[in-house]
């Protein structure tokens, strides 16, 4: 996503993230080379240390503006009430389409926390479990209001999770199913996962599932 | 998993997958010589390209080989009978199986299939698709018979597995759960993903299928 306006310097800047991410999400960001990743952007390998003074300096601030971006469209997309179903729902979607957009940034931020210092993974496994203990709220919240039924919050946090970001595995736009259509679908899994008794916003009568089966 | 039998070729080929496998997860494909890795094992490197003549052989044998044994093991528990939800508890139960006690060539043959050449990469797909046609088959059966209800064969099948195989991301033996409670309660949430009508291994009524939907 390299920005059009702003100085040379913020538009370099960019430029260097960007291509950071598709180098490391090809590559491995072990066998990424900084001199690799200036020739691709265009630069002196001198240039992209007044930016990013290390190669792991580069790597983490990938993976926490990754992070920091979930957390804000989350906090964008969050509803105001309290209704656990209603707030699942606003999870489910944001996460989702957060993720689908970002294919490459989110392969990195999880394949690369190897490569991290001890400072920095700790830094950004607490970004992580801060997002994960918001889902693990609502599914306690609904469990405690008889509205879930669910064995165990944290498993459950996990496995919903996993689901959903796996969705960048085979997900390609302009195939079968548009980003609407596979959202909605995670969606009722994730409500009859969780054991959800009651209906957030329904209007059509669902078509019968052998109608919908594809193979 | 070094053999502790064998003839002496068969020890290193074995020692030289094991330890590939550790470095390829730690460092990623791309980052590791044959040089490091006959470093790693004690031979010298024109030894591993009598088992293995190019890096890239080594990665596909490492991958066709998980793949197998994924295979097999099914092959192994899949259920005589053709009860959909006995199939998809198999099913389930053999996947979480198979995968935790594999984590990094787990992780290996989903990281690195971006290394293969085209031709090895069709293979490994398509034995991958194989096996993911299996569990397709369980919902599609299940769906067809009023015993469960799914919106979409594919998205159902490609979400169960990457909720399942998530497990290796968290999991580590000897913390709050053991390998059988993460499994049971990992098949609960499958069979209420599905909308399972009969119980398997529950002992109180399920929720009526209405009550279970919520969109």
């Amino acid at each position: 996503m390299a920005r059009t306006t702003g100085s040379d310097g913020e538009r370099t800047e960019a430029a260097v993230r960007e291509a950071a991410v598709n180098l490391i999400a090809r590559y491995g960001y072990e066998a990424m080379s900084m001199r690799q990743l200036a020739a691709e952007v265009g630069v002196q390998a001198a240039a992209l240390y007044r930016y990013f003074p290390t190669k792991e300096d580069l790597l983490f601030t990938l993976m926490r503006d990754h992070m920091q971006g979930l957390r804000e469209a989350w906090e964008h997309s969050r509803p105001a009430g309290a209704d656990p179903a209603r707030r699942l729902a606003a999870y489910v979607r944001n996460h989702i389409a957060f993720h689908i957009g970002r294919r490459h940034a989110t392969h990195v931020s999880n394949m690369e926390l190897r490569s991290l210092s001890p400072d920095r993974l700790t830094q950004i496994l607490r970004m992580r479990t801060a997002y994960e203990k918001e889902l693990r709220s609502i599914l306690r919240d609904g469990a405690e209001a008889g509205i879930f039924s669910i064995e165990d919050t944290g498993l459950t946090a996990m496995a919903l999770i996993q689901m959903m970001t796996g969705v960048i595995v085979w997900f390609r736009p302009g195939e079968r199913l548009s980003i609407a259509e596979v959202t909605e679908t995670y969606l009722s899994m994730t409500m009859r996962l969780v054991g959800a008794r009651m209906a957030t916003d329904t209007t059509a009568p669902r078509v019968p599932s052998d109608a919908q089966s594809m193979l």
